[in-house]
């Protein structure tokens, strides 16, 4: 931090960004992480975790529609919901849109991200008072390993794989987010930018293929993210996943059919992409 | 230029951008504008204008591609082209790909980017060496008005839309445009990013929605342009412009005709756009 920029700390990102803030109005340090808020003239209040932008209120909701309501969509009855990380609430604000949707619980490792949401971000941590979510403290890998539950659709929220997350892209969680999928059950995950990450995105594209019937990949810009171009990765038991399998019944500001639609990746560069002969 | 970090200066941005650099190739100064060479590790060469990255080696394809090829997928049969801008070669090069095309005609009022960029991008300039090549060393906005010639489509390649290429949006320079295309004739010109110059996509679209019968907005994704998702303005007076009305014959790494369908804005966001009720 210098002066009125905050310079972003992303080892993985080949360019490196450079914001305009006018206040810190958090500082602190979890357990688990260093957690900031900054309020930058542009992009409102931003939630920073060890050096990297999270979410800024001025574009969260591209990142945290398409997470939730592709693969809401996807499935035709979905009742209970998974949502490892997403502490911010934004993700669980999106899920809680849907009427159908009669339990959720949320997993976070880090209590304090929650407090801190609470505190600085109000209209993104509404669902936490809503009577149908539930939140559990405790790191994702170890729930899935201990839970008896089954659900509808499970929901990947995490932070950059290193660290903390990195467990959450493993072929092992992967086969038991599936043992705790029910029968017509769906798994998404975010899984970084195609521009910069492609590798990541092709592995775990690979190692879903090995356990999903139903694997796609699709994108969404999100300026605030290094390389844009973020991509969510999708794994589903039965349900095709490229269109939405019911009506829309909930507001948005960006996700609708059509987006759902145009979203995925094309075929051809799908092919290219699992293929590793991508031009690029 | 700080040590081995060049800072872009992109006043319309903001994030700026901070890239790790390995060496300075050039630097000099034109009639019109400072004009380095940068080399990246990560995204090699790099053309920087007035301190703004135009291109890079590693991912220059995604502009150019989707300028060139959504046009000239569109029209039917396109055998005369006029790029205005686009001194670094890249468009012309994608343009040459087609063998329907007969006469190209570049217009550039800045010789030393052409003559710096074939000297440090031999792959980007190889079609300056075409026959079927033109150079025209001029202002776009001033060729527009005196040309008595005809296009089947007018590609505008240009910087941002401030200093020389600030004329390159106005009514009055689109429909010069207008009369110098045939009755089967379009256009298309870059406009910008959807996250961070909304307003200009909105005014770009609106004056040319007064002019052409038929107008769309398509983006592609281009990591070192600020804001990312990149957008494309297009206007046909006959041709409908959404999908490719031939076949392709082209080798591309991105462009195919599933990426030329879902590039387009959908139909619920681009009306929001319009009428200016985008809730971000």
């Amino acid at each position: 931090m210098y002066g009125s920029v905050f310079i972003e700390n992303d080892p993985f990102s080949p360019i490196t960004y450079l914001y305009d803030v006018s206040d810190i109005l958090y500082r602190g340090k979890s357990s688990y992480q260093e957690i900031m808020i900054l309020n930058s003239p542009y992009f409102g209040k931003m939630l920073v975790l060890d050096g990297v932008v999270q979410l800024t209120e001025k574009d969260e909701f591209f990142y945290h529609e398409m997470l939730a309501h592709v693969v809401l969509h996807a499935h035709v009855n979905p009742k209970t919901v998974l949502i490892i990380g997403g502490g911010d609430g934004g993700t669980l604000r999106e899920v809680l849109k849907h009427k159908l949707v009669e339990k959720v619980q949320l997993v976070e490792i880090d209590r304090e991200v929650i407090e801190v949401s609470k505190r600085f971000f109000p209209e993104l941590t509404i669902g936490f008072a809503d009577k149908r979510a539930e939140l559990i403290e405790m790191d994702g890998v170890s729930y899935i390993k201990q839970t008896k539950c089954k659900y509808d659709v499970v929901i990947v929220d995490s932070t950059d794989p290193v660290g903390p997350a990195e467990g959450l892209f493993t072929e092992q969680f992967f086969n038991g987010v599936r043992g705790i999928l029910n029968n017509e059950g769906i798994f998404v995950t975010q899984t970084e930018s195609l521009h910069f990450h492609r590798q990541f995105v092709m592995d775990t594209q690979i190692k879903l293929r090995a356990l999903f019937e139903i694997v796609g990949l699709y994108s969404a810009p999100v300026a605030t993210y290094a390389g844009n171009w973020w991509t969510f990765s999708i794994a589903s038991k039965k349900y095709p996943v490229k269109k939405p399998n019911r009506n829309q019944e909930v507001i948005t500001k960006y996700y609708d059919k059509q987006v759902h639609r145009s979203a995925f990746l094309t075929d051809n560069l799908y092919q290219k992409l699992l293929n590793n002969t991508l031009d690029w």
